[in-house]
């Protein structure tokens, strides 16, 4: 019986490539069961050729859509620990064998309070009111009824769903929109007729070629001079120096951001100190524990990978996200 | 036939007497009904004695149990346009025949809604995206997983209801807590075991002998590090002096304060600029309208009494609020 040497691989386990920022967590349950390899962005190239599987843990780096293309075998399956895959659907591995699956149920009660967290905090005026504490100030005002307010969310996957359902729960009457009508969802040939009664209108949309840019100078008139506008989807969802005209012609009364044409949002965007709007870093989904979460989530679909059962959460490349029932 | 005169009534229509610092709208539904006078802080006791009916319209002030136990008839009715009693509930006005009716059911929804958004907005780390939002500063954070908390809701009237009704919506798991147990209603021998594993404690008890004082140092001293004290009831259920020092202490982890002993609240206050204490000047229940609301009530309510029919809303002079099923 001969001793393996480190440049041997012991066994048959399938190798995992990990491009990762920070190390994910719950990996160690694969032990002995994968080759679990490290890329960063500038290794991600060369490495990417020697992995089964590709788990994208790192989901701000576009270092996918740029490695790919080249040369040399690449995974049979990449996972992305994020609902949205816009960051490395390349042509390229749109159209290979590869199955991409996402991080599919992990965010959508998170994301669901987060907006509800924006909708109340906007009705209820509290930015005024912690502004009013700062200068010990007793000011009495009215603020909004949610219950009986509309909302229009854009956006019909699990985490839309869930913000409708949350909505609902407080009395607030909400559309659903998605691609293509269906029970429950109206069809984006139906988006400037329900924004145009809206006072809430929800971006969780996924980013694909037909949603780019789709909140516009165009969608922000049709909106209320009463409405707000919130976006946790992808910041590229919204022309945001269209957003930024909007507000201040007061065309609409607000919005709350999560998400940015670009991440971090730069010092010098015009949106930090624009009146009634609230930003925040993209992490509306991101609660104590999402890391174990999406860490426990990966491990199992990789016992059904390497049992050869189907896998879940599998996107539908062209369209850029898992199809809805 | 004669001229009535200035001095003479016209008819057999009865005396409503308003105390307020705003006229009220919808009055002029009652005309041709009723005579209407206005008494303000300095008048009403002089007034008091022409009034069948009396009108707490200001329910900020304190003139009733003042003026109430002077000489003269006194009114037959008096209705408030409060959730509370405890403002006009002297010794010689419990004691006397005169029915006490409040604005039961006007404020539930709006104070349930306006619970929702401060346990929304500590969980979701909104004061402090505010903060970093003034500084341009890209500071991502893990935030808190609303659904599956616990939460403590003091009081068990309709507002203690309908708060308990909007969080479990939210998925959270509610206790609610009352003068003595009932069906889902835990009595108030629990009170501390039920304070121990709360995350959000709500305080919407109406103020009586029996609740005054109720969250001093003991109790704060039973909440968790990781609890959040919300009070929307009265100010005067909360010794400030102790939640000054459980906040400062770190005894619990932050607190919402809509009421206070003394309103408007001193500026030189030590809860203004309190660590992870957020204020606002008594309106959680003040939705737009609720003038309306309160106008129509009354008017409703009048149209009973003139009718000789029973009230609804009628307090229990003796414990300060209407009872419970």
């Amino acid at each position: 019986m001969s001793e393996p040497t480190d440049s041997e691989p012991t066994g048959a386990e399938p190798t995992v490539l990990v491009l990762d920022a920070e190390p994910p967590p719950r990996l160690g349950r694969l032990t002995g069961r994968a080759r679990i390899l490290h890329a960063d962005e500038d290794t991600l190239a060369e490495l990417l050729p020697l992995a089964d599987v590709l788990l994208v843990w790192d989901f701000s780096s576009h270092a996918v859509r740029r490695a790919w293309p080249g040369e040399g075998p690449r995974p049979r399956w990449v996972h992305t620990a994020s609902a949205g895959a816009d960051h490395l659907l390349c042509p390229e591995l749109v159209d290979s064998d590869t199955v991409v699956t996402n991080a599919r149920g992990v965010f959508d009660q998170p994301i669901a309070e987060y907006v509800a967290a924006l909708v109340l905090a906007f009705a209820k005026q509290l930015p005024r009111s912690l502004e009013l504490q700062r200068d010990r100030a007793w000011r009495h005002r009215e603020t909004q009824r949610v219950g009986g307010t509309r909302a229009c969310v854009v956006g019909s996957g699990p985490i839309g769903q869930a913000v409708a359902r949350t909505l609902k729960a407080l009395g607030v009457r909400v559309a659903v929109v998605g691609r293509t009508a269906r029970a429950g969802v109206h069809g984006t040939d139906e988006l400037d007729r329900l924004l145009t009664r809206a006072d809430w209108v929800v971006s969780v949309a996924p980013l694909t070629e037909e949603t780019r840019g789709m909140f516009d100078a165009r969608r922000f008139g049709v909106m209320q001079p009463s409405a707000r506008f919130i976006n946790v989807g992808r910041g590229q969802l919204v022309v945001e120096a269209d957003l930024v005209d909007a507000v201040r012609r007061r065309w609409i009364a607000g919005a709350a951001l999560d998400v940015f044409e670009q991440e971090p949002l730069p010092a010098d965007s015009p949106l930090w100190d624009l009146e009634d709007v609230l930003l925040s870093p993209h992490m509306s989904g991101d609660v104590v524990g999402w890391r174990d979460e999406l860490g426990a989530q990966f491990v199992e679909l990789y016992e059904l990978w390497a049992a050869g059962k189907p896998l879940t959460n599998v996107i539908d490349k062209k369209r850029g996200y898992v199809p809805g029932h």
